[in-house]
């Protein structure tokens, strides 16, 4: 797949994020504040709400689906009205639109710098998997020894748990570092204190896009999402490690979770489609894939401190995961869990194999013991106050990217409890 | 607190669970199938819905809170008015009534044995803790060993996890025992099952009534809490072993999880408020309590195999749980996480100390070594297909009970997945 030419210059370049190939869903306000479905294009956000309550592009003939600060009544519609829209939109952005096209699109799309953006989709629920092998090697040999590295089951299940759908923020917000109860091995009991080892986990989030009441199989699982953001998974170490055991993680992973503003689609993730890594043991059938399921998606953290310059901290990519969204999601579903549209899947961290490529400081600095060292000076175990954490992410086609934006936030201190 | 007098007469009875006293909210409909919210009085439904669209009995003067299939939006009002809805039922439904009052709500009720009941909320999130003490011990001697029967961290935290929302169903659905991983120790290999040895857990619901943003005190927690419903958390335990580690239940927990269908609200319960068991070890002061804020609550659990007779299988309390549902709550807000109207906190299995308190199968037949007798002949140690479970509930007063209604569900075979 080549560069889809647009009649909007900004959108042709070699490193615009958003060519026509792209595409992606998100939701934008200007002055006004008024929530709006938008799409990103180049350097401009096409206003998809404006644009289908003027008649000009419509998703549903019948019902105003974009008339709302989400794209869940979208999603509600389906793959076949998915692939229609999505080939209607490039039409009219496309370098053969007409002179009438291009007047209409000018007028109903802003540009993007003068933007705010929102949450692109109401989240219905968030689970959170554990689908990278080299991260979960590393935290296991940090919490359980390297002969208990890898879970029994791990080469079985895409492990996941439930996670807290209320916590997910949009790119941009502040997240402030967690109270909760800690305990160092050496103490005799809990402390109610700030966390000290706060952390990010670099991640894919897959957004659900249909409903369904029963297993489905991997296929159908690949059909039913309607496409990806970053996602960080903001994590309380020390509270991770005293509550985990034996229900799992609870309140080290509910202060945030940060995604990306623009829903980057299958459709236009669907040229860096890989296959996964050769299986050491053979997957349950209601596992098998019928084709190529992770993604070709180059990945990197970025932590700023406050006043200070970015440092690249680690390069990683998608197809380092050992299970795919399609098979998380039917896993999920497989004994019998309803799934909802704006279901939140995240990948679980993307770590590489070398130390350079993980994908949360806790792998990075191994448990605070090897301190990673800053551009300007410094150093890092884990996050401080005033910290900046970004997560960047793009499939690199011939001559053009797809690219999903920055997710990014930074850390506030904690506060005192009430009472 | 004695039973208050109504003018409808089956509000009267000793042994009716819903007299003036209670007053609980739930969702009805009729035979044309129109889903309105009501409140149970005696062997009678209030159309609430009628009511306000009547213009005879309003929550906000402003607005149709009532006119939705859920109780959230009431909710939403807040404990001010809350509690002047009730006072405001509480006289027009009581024996000092006048006869224009009687006669409005003889036209805007109807009778219960024709009314169908539904979802009397809509669940926000779903999480379920592990609040009881004897359960964790016993299943914690079952997966864990005597000597690691309760978690080093179980006497200082509510442990909870987050359960998924979409699978909350009301009393009187039928459930189907899932498929799932399943690994006996002995094999080499996981298999794709069904479910061999699917449980109930009897608990109790708490319902979130009030959104937060920030740590909460217990204090704050107990006024935000709306009422209680009975609940059923379907437990497929050989998934759960399999899967359980390290991050938590999933699929075992995600089938299903029943509720009873009427909300009882707190303000019912009041006068059963009782102490905590004495604490072991001190709490940290965020989980302090200002008052008793458990509740003494009769509960048992009821199992009828296909075309045959109940067996009462356990009785046990609600005082035997460790933590109560306010801090839970507040553990839950700890660390910043978001709360929401319509959260629902299940309490964890209830438990009392002797074999017939015990609240599910698992430690009922010990993990199946001790199968249960049945009236009719016959034994269990899990959930056979055609089984009816059913849990009941009630706060006995002076003359009067505080009925939840039952909480019921029958296991369906399992299906072959798909594909």
């Amino acid at each position: 797949m080549t560069l889809m030419k647009s009649w909007l210059e900004s959108a042709n370049s070699e490193d615009t994020p958003f060519p026509l190939n792209n595409l992606p869903y998100g939701v934008f306000s200007m002055d006004d504040g008024e929530m709006r479905c938008g799409v990103a294009i180049g350097d401009r956000i096409v206003d998809a709400t404006g644009l289908e309550a003027a008649g000009i592009l419509r998703a549903d003939p019948e019902a105003d689906v974009l008339d709302a600060p989400y794209w869940n009544d979208f999603m509600e519609l389906g793959p076949k009205a998915w692939a229609e829209y999505r080939a209607a939109l490039q039409a009219m952005l496309g370098a053969g639109a007409d002179e009438a096209t291009r007047d209409a699109l000018t007028t109903y799309s802003v540009p993007m710098a003068k933007a705010r953006l929102h949450m692109p989709f109401r989240v219905s629920e968030y689970t959170d998997f554990y689908a990278g092998r080299h991260h979960a090697e590393n935290v296991g040999t940090m919490f359980r020894g390297p002969e208990n590295a890898l879970p029994p089951n791990w080469l079985h299940i895409p492990i996941g748990y439930n996670g807290r759908a209320s916590s997910v923020v949009v790119s941009g917000t502040p997240v402030r570092r967690p109270m909760g109860q800690v305990k160092a091995p050496d103490e005799a009991a809990p402390r109610f204190a700030p966390s000290a080892r706060f952390d990010i986990e670099l991640e894919l989030g897959a957004i659900v896009g249909q409903a369904s009441d029963g297993p489905l199989t991997v296929a159908q699982a690949f059909e039913n999402i309607f496409g990806y953001v970053l996602l960080n998974d903001w994590s309380a170490r020390d509270i991770q490690a005293w509550e985990y055991q034996p229900l799992g993680p609870f309140q080290a992973k509910a202060t945030a979770t940060s995604i990306s503003p623009w829903i980057v689609t299958a459709a236009a993730l669907e040229p860096f489609r890989v296959d996964a890594p050769a299986r050491e043991v053979p997957l349950l059938p209601y596992l098998a894939e019928p084709g190529p399921m992770l993604y070709d998606i180059a990945l990197s953290v970025g932590l700023t401190p406050a006043g200070g310059r970015e440092t690249i901290l680690s390069r990683t990519n998608g197809r380092e995961l050992y299970y795919s969204a399609a098979q998380q999601l039917a896993h999920h579903s497989s004994c019998g869990c309803p799934m909802r549209v704006g279901d939140l899947l995240g990948s679980g961290t993307i770590s590489g194999p070398t130390k350079d490529s993980r994908g949360s400081l806790l792998e990075m600095s191994w448990g605070g013991q090897e301190p990673i060292a800053l551009q300007d000076g410094g150093s890092r175990s884990f996050i401080e106050d005033g910290d900046t954490l970004a997560l960047y992410g793009h499939a690199q086609g011939r001559g053009y990217r797809i690219g999903f934006g920055t997710c990014t936030g930074t850390v506030l201190p904690a506060e005192a409890p009430p009472g």
